[in-house]
């Protein structure tokens, strides 16, 4: 993937053409009787059908074939980095989810408060569940803790669920989850793997006997475990490896975090995807790359709920004149990954892909869904190559060689 | 491809859905006649075109494009193990396809009888097609061979053509064949790559010595030449790998013993499809993949011997109710490679896939060919992602990511 962004370092061009890259989250799904259609091609998208009629669709795989991805590796695949060669672990996946806003030598923790017995055996893993009031409180005692050579920050997330970062010069990620995955046992200690994660695992240990003592008192979270301890990854920004200035406009912090992972600037989406397409258009002179995040097709795909999941494609529909009075050179319609609501989950079936540029070369489709796109014109590919597809549509990339 | 196991290998899930692998060898075709339909779709085929119908299909390459594999890297590649990068020596191949059962640390050998003259020099490089059962007799004395340090078998195959497998530690496999390729002079010496090698070659010569003195008088074969020495190739086990019990029903001892390479447990297949079917049946609970294997698609293609390979793909279609009464959670049908009649010979050509699975995304296809599988949903792919595609279609994979 390397050799992909020296080719867009050495080959991007300057021009006043904009991109908007449009992600319905989980937008690929299933059809749930035989013979029947999918959520899509269920759904009447006139604007989107207007659009795939003149321009060109295909279908993107978002690591390999048969693999389905998290939100993490299904949204950076779609910015154009290789989620096989970028992982994101889970701390920093939970701290992005939060909008924190990660330092480049950060180590990211995904902590869970618990329940010890008197012995220091573990009784709960989920400190019943605690109530967000309580824990958010806990959150900010531990906060308080100071260790020396480092910043710490802790972050409440939900119910039994926080977030602990770690601001040094150095850390390693290579350390070991202190949740031993079962009760009755003592919460495992952390070890580092390799000389920097021993430093990490020293300043972990440190955390833990400072949260234990402040905890004591606080049944029935009165400990935490840790997981997912890792650095952030050390991602090259859009605006190096394309030349573009990118702009994110996601209602979701999970997503706001991993536009900001690649170098985005998080605009103010507001709640609503009227307020997302104000921003975009407030703001389209400012950038020439618009990431734009509608997640409630996943949400509903995730939730089983087919007749929502078809209603909320409709309303992506009725938003495109707003994006398309804009005139971008590209527009990019898509998804992170398919969230069928017959699976109920996140799925390994490819992602439908719909580009429309001036640029385009038609192909024979005249609606968007799964069915047409197998047919179109840009083919079954990695999606690791939309970004190069969407520049090159912008005219935004120099012709390669002589 | 150390990239697709790490995945596998963490994402494996294990549930009770049951995968079946249906490899009619050399399944792909050509029109005999310009306009004309393949094999396959000449064949009448309403049970797997019912599966086509409400399944997905595509397209797979079992190398890269343009190449023609033989079976060795054929089925590496359905088995999910890139075929450039694990490679069967011939030797290897040899041994496998008269079901010797390899050990990790042996070296394989084929030999070939050959004749020398009063000066040692090779007259004929088959020793005149030797007769079986004269060549059969002549391996039961060279099985007779002591090498301090190594355990020797020698297994007669057919005609002139034996297997020779030395069983020690550390033997490399990097020896040049001792067949000059020519008559008229001696044979070569064995030489090693590097220091496990030259432990082989000396092994070799050591053998080849003692050989020379047993078939002394045993003309036309009194001697022999050495091709294909290479060690079995460190191949990580389907169970490993796939977190799959895998079961092989194949009549064949080649595809046996390819089965038994990746870690498959051979089971007694008979000698017909019936007797398939019904070792299939009888071991459904004891597996979670099953790859049944039929020959005969190449076998008529390989004569080019159009009606009769029509006949033999439908007696296989014949056979899928069989299969589906199982309610198997993913039935893969493909081939390992074309075998064109019009060729009579493994070709190039891309092998078609059908897919049946409850979660399969359907696409237009109603019957099953080669054209058909053109606009499949599952497009054209790398047959090493085949096996993703199945665990993934059985529901066997989790998530890659958060």
């Amino acid at each position: 993937m390397s050799d992909l962004h020296d080719l867009t370092r050495k080959l991007q061009r300057q021009n006043d053409q904009k991109i908007v890259l449009l992600v319905a989250d989980g937008l690929g799904g299933l059809p749930i009787e035989p013979g029947g259609g999918t959520e899509l091609e269920t759904a009447s998208t006139p604007n989107m059908d207007a659009l795939a009629a003149a321009g060109t669709l295909g279908l993107s795989t978002p690591v390999i074939p048969g693999i389905a991805p998290g939100s993490g590796p299904g949204h950076l695949g779609l910015f154009g980095y290789d989620p096989l060669e970028y992982q994101i672990g889970r701390g920093v996946l939970e701290a992005l989810g939060i909008d924190f806003e990660l330092g480049s030598s950060d180590v990211a923790i995904r902590g869970n408060f618990c329940t010890l017995d008197d012995n220091g055996n573990i009784e709960d893993r989920r400190a019943g569940r605690v109530a967000s009031e309580i824990a958010s409180k806990l959150c900010e005692k531990l906060d308080t803790i100071e260790i020396p050579g480092v910043e710490v920050f802790v972050r409440h997330v939900k119910e039994y669920r926080l977030v602990i970062v770690f601001r040094g010069e150095g850390l390693g990620g290579d350390v070991n989850d202190t949740d031993p995955q079962k009760t009755g046992v003592t919460p495992l200690d952390p070890v580092g793997g390799d000389g920097p994660s021993q430093e990490t695992a020293e300043i972990c240990t440190q955390f833990l006997a400072q949260a234990r003592e402040i905890l004591k008192d606080d049944l029935p979270a009165n400990f935490l475990t840790m997981r997912g301890i890792d650095t952030k990854p050390d991602v090259p920004p859009m605006s190096e490896v394309y030349g573009v200035r990118a702009g994110a406009i996601a209602v979701y912090p999970m997503y706001r975090g991993l536009a900001r992972l690649v170098g985005m600037d998080v605009l103010d989406a507001g709640q609503t995807l009227d307020s997302q397409m104000d921003r975009l258009q407030a703001t389209w002179d400012d950038y020439d790359f618009f990431f734009v995040h509608f997640k409630y097709t996943d949400s509903t795909g995730e939730d089983g709920n087919f007749p929502e999941k078809v209603k909320r494609v409709e309303e992506l529909d009725a938003a495109m004149p707003r994006i398309t009075a804009l005139n971008p050179g590209a527009l990019v319609i898509t998804g992170d990954h398919s969230t069928p609501c017959k699976m109920k989950s996140h799925s390994f079936h490819p992602v439908p892909v719909l580009i429309s540029s001036d640029l385009c070369r038609p192909d024979a489709c005249q609606t968007f869904g799964e069915t047409a796109c197998i047919s179109g014109g840009l083919g079954q590919f990695p999606a690791k190559y939309l970004m190069g597809l969407a520049l090159a549509h912008a005219d935004r990339l120099e012709k390669f060689g002589a």
